[in-house]
Parts: C-alpha cells; structure tokens; sequence
C-alpha cells in the first residue's frame, strides 16, 4: 500500500500532468478552453513567420506549434507556459544550418528536426542528471544583452522582405551590406505591404485598445481583438494580393503550403552531422532553457505556485523530441504567447494542449488560404514582436550600478551584432565567468578598527574607529581559495613591511566562507614568515563550516596566536597585553 | 634629468639585470662562480637525459642550457632560479611532438623548435600584458597531482632504456602494455647497468653525504661530491661500454653528438604547424611558469627578496625564444638545479650566465667523450630524479581536509596516468574552476542569533542563542552573484513559507562581498514579493563597497525595512516593535 503510494508520487513528479488532471472540472476546462483560442489565433501567423526566419517551409512552424504542446502538457510544471518556435531559437536555428551549407529543401529539414532532437537529448539527459542550476551561470544582463542584440539582428535580416529583396548574412555588418548592395532592387508594392503592416500593427499594440474601450468595449474583449490583430493583417494582406494579382507584380508569396496533419518524421543519426550540430543544439537548449524558465517563474510567482527546473528541462526535452518526430524545428516557451496564455485565463497546460489541437485544424483546413499570403507581412509580424524585446537601457544599468556587469553585457552585445548569435552568447558566459573570478582573484581587504561605544569593527577609511599601533586587523572580504592565495601572502607580507612596531595580525574571517588546501598552505607560509618576525598571526570570526575544515588540518597546533570567537574577544583580550 | 631618471627606472624595471649589475663586485663573483661550476656539473648528464626524454637527440639538451640562461639572467628577476630542460616540461614537448606524427630527425627538431617559440611569444605577451595573475588559477593540490602524476609517467617511460626494449604510449596504460609485450626482448647487461646506476644514485642521494662526512669532510664539500653522483655514474658506465665492448653486446648507447657551439636555427611559421603546436605550447607555458615561479618565489623567500610574476613571464619567454634560434627545446626554472644553484650560494643571476659558458664548453669539448655513454644510465638519473618529486600523500591529505580539491586531485592524476600530460592538466584546471564556481552557485546560509551577553551574532543550530520568533536572521556566506541569486529567492521563499508568524527578514551581509546586477535583481523581487506578504526586509553590515553600489540603483528606496550597521542595531530596534 505504502510502496504504491511512493511509486504514485514519483510518477506524479515525473510526470505533473497527473497532478493537476485530478482536480480537472469543468470550470477549469472552460477557462483552458478561451485561453487555447485566443493563443491559436496570435500562434498561426506568428508559427509562419518563425519558420521563414528559420529559412526554413512555412508548414514546419505550423508542425512545430502541435505535438511539442501536448508533450509539454503532460511533462511540464509551469501552469501557463505556451511552447513553440520562437523568435531567438529560430535565428539560432537559421544560423547552425546555415553553417552547413545545405542546398536541397529536404536535407535543410533533416538537419532542421536532426537539430530540435539533439536539443531534445541536451534538454531531457540535463532533467535527469538534475543539470538545471547551470542555467544559472548565465547571468541575468548577459541574457538581457544578447536578447536585445538578437533582436536587433532578426529585425534586420527581415528587412529583405519587407524590401522584396535578397539578403544574406550571420551578423549585423554583413546584413547591412548585404541589404545595400541590393536596395536598388526594392519591389515599391512589397515595401508598402510591409511597411504598411508594419505601422498597423504597432497601432494595433498602442492605439487599438484605448480606442476599442472608448467605443464601449469590454476591456477583455478589446483585449481579445488587440491580439488578433496580425490575422487581421494577414487576411487583408492575403486577399490584396488575391484581388489585385500582385504575385505578377513581384510581390513574394508564402505559396503552396502542404494540407494534413504533421507527417513523422526521423532525425538524422550520422555521426557526421551530429558532430556539425551538436555545439549549436546545445547554446539552443540553454538558451531556450533560460528563456522558458524565466518566464514561467515570473507566471508561476504572480499565482504563488512553483516551477520545478529540472522537470521542466525534461518538459522541454520531451517538445522537441515530439517537434523532431512529426517534420518541426526547435522550439521552447515563448515569451508574448506564455503572457497572452496567462493573461486569458489558462488554469492549467491542457489550455497548451487545446492550442496544439486549434493548430492542427489550421494545418488540415486553412492552409490553402495561405496561398497568397505576402512574406512581407509575416517579416512585419516578426519585426513588431522582436522589437518589443530590444531594450538597450540594460548597458546604462549596467554602467552606472557594476562597470563588471556592463563590460559582460557590452560584449556579448557586440559580438552577437558583429559574429553572430553562436559567438555571442558563447562570449557572454564565458565573460561572466572569467570576470567574476579575476574579481575574486584580487579580494577587497579592509583594515578595520572599532566602532567607540559597540562591539562592531568596520573599514578604518571609511569609519570613525579606534585602533592600536601594534594590532594589525583585516577583514578579507572574499573566500580563500586557490586563486587568491598568493595574493593574501603578498597583502600581509607588505603590510608588516613598514616601520610600525607590528606585534599581531588579526584576521577577521566573518566574509571568508571557504579555506580550500591552497589557501590553507598560504596561511601555515604566512604563519611561519610572521613567526620569524615575531608577529603572532590570529583569526577571528572563522564560520562553522570552515572551522570544522582547519580543525581536519595541522594549521591550528601551529598558529602562533588564538582564534577567538569575535573580533572584539581578540581586541579585549590583545590589547591589555600590549598597554 | 627627471625625465631621464624615469626612463632608467622603467629600464630596470623591464631588465632587470641592470639593477644588480650596478653593484657587482669580487665577492659577489666568486659566489657565482663556484655555484655555476656545481650547477654544470650537475646540468650537463641532466641536459642529455631530458632531451631524451622528450625524444630528441641529446646534444638538444646542452644547447637548450646555454642561451636560455644567458637570456634569463638578463630579464628575469628570481636571483637563484636555474632555468633549462626540465622533466615535466619534456615530458610535454614528447607529447606535443608525438602527435604530429612526424618521423625525421630534422623534422622533429623544426618542431621541438616551433614548440618553444611558441611558448615564448604566449609567455611574453603574457607578461607584458600583465597576465601573471592567471597562474593562479592552477590550485596548489592540482599542481601537487599532476607533478606526482608526471613523474609516474616519466619513471615508467624510462623502463624502456633500462630494459633496452622498445615501448610506446603516452600514458601509463599503454606504456605498460607495451612494457610487458615486448619485456621478452630485455637485455641483461643493459638491465644490470640501468638498474645498478639506479641504485647507486639512490644511495648517493641519501648515504653518501653522511659518509663523506663521517671520514671528516667538511659539509659543503661533502654536499658537492654527493651532487657528483650522477657525473661519476656516467664516467664509470661510458668507460665500462668502452673498454667491455659492451655496445656490441647490445647495450644502447648515446653514440656521436656533434661537436661545437649551438647552431643557429630558425622555428617554422607555417601556420598549420602553429596551429597544431599552440594548444601544447600553451599549456607547456602554463606548467612552465607555475613550477618555476613556485620555485623561485620559494627561493627568494628565504633572502627576504621579491620576485615580480609578470616580468618572470618575460624571463621564461626571452629565455623559450632563445632556446628556440639555438637548437633547444621548451626550457623553465627547474626546481632541483636551482635549490642547488641556490644552496651552492648563487648571489645573481649572473650565475646562470657562467653556467651557461660551462655548458657551452661541454658542448666544444666533452662531446666526444659521450660516444659510449649508455642510454641506461641516463634514464636511471631521470628515473630517480623524478621519483624524489613522486608525492601521493596529496591524496590523504585533501581527502582529509576538502572533498573538492580531493576530487580535483584524485581526477588530475587519473587523467594524467590514463590519458596523457596535456589531458590531465588541462582536466584539472576546469575541475578547480568547475567545482569552485558550483560550490558558489550553492552557498551556505546560516539562521544566526544572538549569543547572551555579547553583540555577537552566530549559527542557530551550533550555539545556544536568542532569537524571536518573528524576526528571521539569516547570513549568507557567499557573495551574491549571477550564479546564485535564484538559489537566494528560493531561499527566503522556503523560509517564510511556514507557519511561524515572520515580520522581518534580516539579511546579515557579513559575508556578502557582492551583489552582481543579477542578484540585485533577485533581492528585489524578493523585497516585493515579501512585502506582498506583510514581511519587511532588512540588510545589516552591508560592506562599504557594496553599498556605494547599492545606492547607484534604486533597491534602497523600495526596501521596506533598514539597512543597519550592524546585525545587533537592528534587532535592538526591531525586537520592542513586536514586544
């Protein structure tokens, strides 16, 4: 009885969709129902226009936007999260292929499903190893930089749709000079199209819901056509074309879309092309891990519930194994779809799985409509939506609050925009890391002295204190440990060599979390220096667990002074000594 | 004339030879003197073994002992330190080398050439950028691992001129089977020279001096003839090859070494070999530089003088490009020699500089007199020089101390013995890196309380204290930082998620040496998210500097409760509120 009820709470970890299935009712199925309607509606164009950045056949968004649902539904934790091809995988995912020089439509979506597979490993071995704290050594700028950098680089490669031009490139320099060069070509009907749309829909996000609510309406209906407004766009774009024959005018088409249901499909297993794409799946697993998880947690804390992350890489693992079984690409949870979702009053991921089902109508019915559906109206689509994530005030954050935080953002900025979405993020964890430990490398020291009238020592240049000639105490304001043990030696090492009758040096260890053996040696080296000068070397303040480590070791049968429990105990008990 | 003054310092800064130039005189010569005559007399069997370690012809080795030193006495600033081919370094260039695949001598010398070009240009340019600092992030344990790792290595790559068989690999496992495949094929009198010169440089290491001193010779002379050993094992094996016949008997011997000063030679600057080399040639500048300034920095601590780290960098590279236009191979700051050169009372380096005209003369006289030199007794000076750096005691004392540098140790010399020099090291610095910054993604976090009588603040759970059951103390031993700062919302979250009555969360920043962009980002949504709950934060002994950042942003004027100066001020005033 017991065993069953432990198995039971496994299987309901493993697998949350059982957790909230219980409970299921009827009011819940009503809320996930209008919710799921709502995000079909804004996911239909936006699951188009992914795929064309991606570079790759229209229908592939639209696969990728179905069974990935369902099984983030049943493995997922976040109770709104929408998952499907986003704005920043897709460019990743344009970029790793384009790496490949592919040339056939066929081997570009091999190696697009080949992709979402190899991330759907990354993702589902990271769940259950429990590898979800490494997506915390991204920090939160470097994230933030290269999201706006990014954005910047999708707006720019769309340019060439709205133009009804062609352009290539990986980075911003060379999509620019790209875009130049041809700009004699611009289609002057496919420009307005796009740029058209493009101001509608920014109407759409700022002006449409005032001016719905000034007629009367609903705000949640006002809400509910602000949203539609890309369909809007898409089904007046569509039928100018239709009307006016602009396809012999030189507008591009979307064209013939495939009807039915996803086909299955299998990723490649070569060796070869696993090699090729292996790094590129994995910066897309932790990007998309990051972005996913950033956003269900901010939903998840407005309701007080909790996302588990190693489940949810599991989640996610399992989106994009089913998106690389049934013809999609890599996918994760968006950003805009997960607030609309939250925002329509999803309960619970069946609201995911009810979007997965609208999607697959679409592909079984509408795809014929799409036919002369402009490419400058889904370019437009995804130059609104990216440009609602560039926010460039992170650098002047970053520069007035950490000088360390804005070089890491600045950089990750720069070398997204000038090699590409790989390099870049790549530089900027590689830059958070590298910065944070040449910063503990050089520790802040403070020599520290009483505060008259308590118990309490601070920074003798920063405070009034008291302090003796003959005592020596500083506070080390970092964890010892193999990269800054030579630097304590030569810090003490130059503090007694001056003309001060120095007779104790008393380090306050309250900041010191940590003694690795390196350090450890750097202390009995500085004992015995300071025992052949006739300095008594003391240590107050040492924490718990550190304690318990130097006691294991020979250093305190050696230490020439005392370790006391607080710094004033030290200065108490020193002082008296020497008056 | 100030002008010119600045410019002499800054010349003596970068050459440091001028500085000590000034002040020579007789006495300081014939301190120099003698050294170098014991120095030589130990260099010049240690130069011809270590070449042959790193598969090179030996006369490599004495050319390798000649500029280099000349070099090093000019820039660098350690005055005992004793530079030339070492074991370790060696070890790596037969490592590096060997993975061409190349097969003519020529071929083979261009590259051992390149390899210390390299490394000379990476150590340069490292000093004059000022990178000394990165050596440190080689932990002291790992360094112990992988010297002790190297020396098992060595010792048993040896076997093979003990035995006179042939033996391939580049770890242990592979060298040992081919050991054992081929042990059929030992020949016995060259066994018997290998192993009998193995015993007696043993025993001249540690019973000769008492010996010698027991027949009434005076210390320092005693030490100097037990130095003798290895010269002495190559007079008598080289004569009883000639006057035996032996090498028709089998016994491999070193045969002609060319007679004359070093040749000048250019390194190769195709860059597929530099792109071949560079990854060896750095991590041979790595181990290069933290063995030699362990050693000198060792040497110089003892006389009370200081040696600079970056213009060390510019020594070994002046001294690795010199080696390279001479016909040598990677050289650094052996720790043997210079112990000797330090204890046979070298007062400068111009020591090095004599050394290196008795090497040159080797080289113009002694060659031919090496003919019959048996390869046996070379490698038996290698075998028990290496043995004496052999150390596993690491092992026991990490495991006693720290579990992590144990692990990091423990997989250095895995690595190492299994996969070769350049696995294990490079392993090992990730894991001192990987494991430190994991430790920091989950720091450790005591609940504090006052201890009676004091103003003294510790663990909850490691002494008897006061608290209320309101107020929720808690001290966060680790700097807050991108890596940890969603493990600090967790925290707090899981804290005030029970039943207990919590007001006021203080968060005691002792140990807090700080606060990245990320975490400040994390307390604030932390403030928010308590103050939805009616609970007021608090911070007390907030560092200087971490404050001066904390009011360039906006947190202090949202945080609900006070920043207190110390963790007492604030429980003295929060503590009437609830009573």
């Amino acid at each position: 009885m017991s065993l069953s009820r432990g198995w039971t709470r496994r299987l309901e970890r493993h697998v949350p969709m059982l957790l909230w299935a219980k409970t299921y009712d009827k009011d819940t199925l009503t809320s996930d129902l209008v919710a799921a309607v709502i995000v079909t509606i804004m996911l239909i164009p936006q699951s188009l226009a992914y795929a064309l950045l991606a570079g790759l056949p229209p229908e592939m968004g639209l696969y990728a936007s179905i069974l990935p649902l369902v099984a983030y539904a049943i493995f997922g934790t976040s109770r709104a999260l929408a998952v499907g091809p986003v704005a920043v995988v897709s460019l990743m995912t344009a970029a790793a292929i384009g790496n490949l020089g592919l040339t056939t439509p066929a081997e570009i979506a091999l190696a697009a499903g080949t992709l979402a597979f190899i991330s759907g490993v990354i993702l589902t071995v990271m769940g259950i190893l429990r590898l979800g704290f490494l997506a915390n050594f991204l920090s939160h700028p470097v994230i933030a930089g290269f999201i706006t950098a990014s954005g910047v680089l999708i707006a720019t490669s769309q340019m060439k749709h709205i133009l009804g031009i062609q352009a290539h490139g990986d980075n911003l320099i060379e999509l620019v000079v790209s875009l130049f060069e041809n700009q004699h070509l611009t289609n002057p009907i496919t420009m307005a199209i796009g740029l058209l749309t493009v101001a509608f829909l920014f109407w759409v996000r700022k002006g449409l819901k005032p001016l719905l609510l000034g007629f009367g309406l609903k705000p949640r209906m006002a809400d509910i056509l602000a949203k539609a407004g890309p369909v809007a766009a898409v089904v007046v774009t569509t039928l100018a074309v239709f009307i006016f024959d602009l396809e012999n005018k030189g507008v591009k088409i979307v064209g013939a879309v495939p009807t039915g249901l996803p086909p299955l499909t299998m990723p490649s297993f070569s060796p070869a092309m696993w090699n090729q794409l292996f790094i590129s799946g994995l910066l897309i697993s932790i990007i998309g891990f990051v972005e996913s998880v950033s956003v269900a947690s901010t939903l998840a804390a407005k309701k007080r519930q909790r996302i588990i992350p190693d489940q949810e890489l599991v989640g996610l693992g399992a989106s994009n194994i089913a998106t690389s079984l049934t013809g999609g690409y890599p996918v994760t949870g968006g950003f805009a779809r997960s607030v609309v979702n939250f925002d329509a009053g999803a309960e619970t991921p069946a609201a995911g799985a009810f979007t997965a089902v609208g999607i697959a109508l679409a592909a079984l019915l509408l795809t014929p409509l799409l036919f002369f559906l402009p490419k400058a109206t889904l370019a437009a689509t995804i130059i609104v939506a990216v440009l609602s994530l560039v926010d460039f005030s992170i650098l002047r954050k970053t520069w007035t609050y950490n000088k360390v935080d804005f070089a890491a953002v600045a950089a990750t900025i720069f070398l997204t925009l000038g090699m590409g979405v790989e390099v870049g993020v790549s530089a900027g964890v590689i830059l958070s890391i590298g910065l944070f430990l040449y910063k503990t490398s050089k520790p802040h020291v403070a020599e520290v002295g009483l505060v008259p009238g308590t118990q309490h020592f601070r920074n003798i240049n920063r405070h009034e204190v008291e302090t003796h000639p003959s005592i020596v105490s500083l506070r080390i304001d970092e964890s010892l440990y193999f990269a800054n043990a030579a630097f304590l030696q030569d810090l003490v090492y130059d503090r007694v060599a001056c003309d001060q009758p120095v007779r104790h040096i008393v380090l306050m260890c309250s900041a010191v979390n940590e003694i690795d053996m390196s350090a450890l040696e750097s202390l009995e080296a500085i004992n015995t220096r300071l025992k052949d000068m006739g300095i008594k070397l003391h240590l107050t303040e040492v924490k718990g667990p550190v304690m318990d480590r130097l006691k294991r070791s020979h250093f305190l049968d050696e230490l020439t002074g005392n370790v006391y429990l607080s710094q004033y105990d030290a200065i108490r008990e020193l002082q008296p000594q020497i008056i």
